[in-house]
């Protein structure tokens, strides 16, 4: 194994981008910039630092920042892909992202109501054979299912709200562009949420397995899988740790372990 | 914890969709349908069943028809997220699919140029705020590029090919819609592979990291990051398992050994 000769700083000192799995928001977003020089000094300080991640650092995670930040002054970094929100709240809310019958793409957008953006964005959300996942877009809701409904989508298009997704608390909320706004004023279900919509949501009230206990009763009611969940397995989702977590965790202390010296730092 | 006490089949006699990394397509595909006749008759005669599969059960992955069969012989399930190829290909070629500078939202494509799909489908690619992600576009790159210069998006719009994403083996080529064609002719990239089109794609220059000695001379030729990689650490991608993969086994063998006297089946 070939060591880099004309490296500049000490070897291995080098930061790994690893992703747990999606976590409440902080309502105290930290400042990316105060994150990226956080990272680069401690490498630079000779620590090899791990930098935890909710869901995918490259999707909506600004892991592209990170790097960029750390390529900037020579530090080597390692990126590991993580499960996004999207995949995670499909998987436990029992909705293909996609189906041969229903979709034949998905995707994944945020923060597209924002900076003024204009409404003929919402043109470009009319294919009917495409599931698209609203990140945090629960705030935006009735903009969001006007906007839709204005530029042509049917208004009975099915959409779910997916509230804490994967955790044991996790909600699932279905309706239409035209009923979900009533349906979650009666629900209120909390953020973190995101939103899936397309053909494909129409199969929840089949496929729901997860938590089904904790489902609104216009909800399917079923609690067969549910109640094998809980009556356990080894892979049963515990309430403080998803096995993404505890994987996440193992290869932190596997990093740990290694016989470099190296002081070891993770950021979360 | 409470048993279902209304259960058809024996208590945990149930199946779960497990993912591992991203695997080389069978040239010869099993049949779906007997997959899922598989899943239901394994599970029937009393055998917990993993499913093994690549990537995200939900994008691209057909597990949405395998639990639609379970759930219509009323056979307990849980599905477990994914890492899908985009995911993996992006973090290791360095890619980010979402950037604030440059992409606010993401779409994974595939087989839109199949089934006499009109051309006017690339007239819902132009927006170059968007990354898009083409699942087995490669054997389509020319039709691909071609249908979406004359459907109006730049020729200059950075495109990369991701081959064996992940593995040690990857190699990832990057160019313009106007000349990746040519450049792929030159390098002849095997399958599996993805494409990835969008302003990140321009990032792969500075921010690749993985497996550079692999990389066509075309591309980013500093192995900084490379060699730490090589230099190993506990966590480095070995030839036989990524971290993913042995995720996905520890989680078999922890349902192994439960103590359920159920026989387990793994199918991958």
């Amino acid at each position: 194994m070939m060591r880099s000769s004309h490296h500049s700083i000490r070897p291995m000192a080098a930061v790994m981008l690893i992703s747990v799995c999606w976590q409440k928001r902080s309502n105290h977003a930290v400042a990316q910039l105060g994150i990226n020089e956080l990272l680069v000094n401690s490498a630079k300080e000779g620590r090899r630092v791990v930098r935890l991640k909710g869901g995918d650092p490259f999707i909506f995670g600004r892991g592209g920042e990170e790097i960029e930040s750390l390529r900037a002054h020579s530090i080597p970094y390692q990126v590991v892909p993580g499960i996004t929100a999207a995949n995670a709240a499909a998987s436990y809310a029992g909705i293909p992202l996609t189906h041969r019958d229903h979709s034949q793409s998905v995707r994944f957008v945020t923060g597209f109501l924002k900076a003024g953006a204009p409404n003929s964005n919402f043109k470009s959300f009319l294919n009917t054979d495409e599931t698209v996942v609203f990140y945090m877009g629960l705030h935006s809701l009735a903009r969001l299912t006007t906007g839709l409904i204005d530029a042509g989508r049917s208004s009975d298009t099915p959409i779910a709200i997916v509230s804490n997704a994967s955790m044991p608390n996790q909600q699932v909320l279905t309706g239409t562009l035209a009923d979900i706004v009533e349906l979650q004023e009666k629900n209120q279900l909390p953020t973190p949420a995101l939103l899936i919509m397309g053909d494909v949501v129409a199969l929840h009230h089949d496929l729901a397995w997860y938590n089904l206990q904790n489902q609104q009763k216009n909800n399917n009611s079923d609690t067969t899988a549910s109640n094998w969940l809980r009556g356990g397995t080894a892979a049963t989702p515990k309430a403080d740790h998803t096995s993404q977590q505890a994987h996440a965790l193992s290869m932190v202390a596997n990093l740990a372990t290694a016989d470099d010296g190296l002081e070891q730092l993770v950021i979360g």
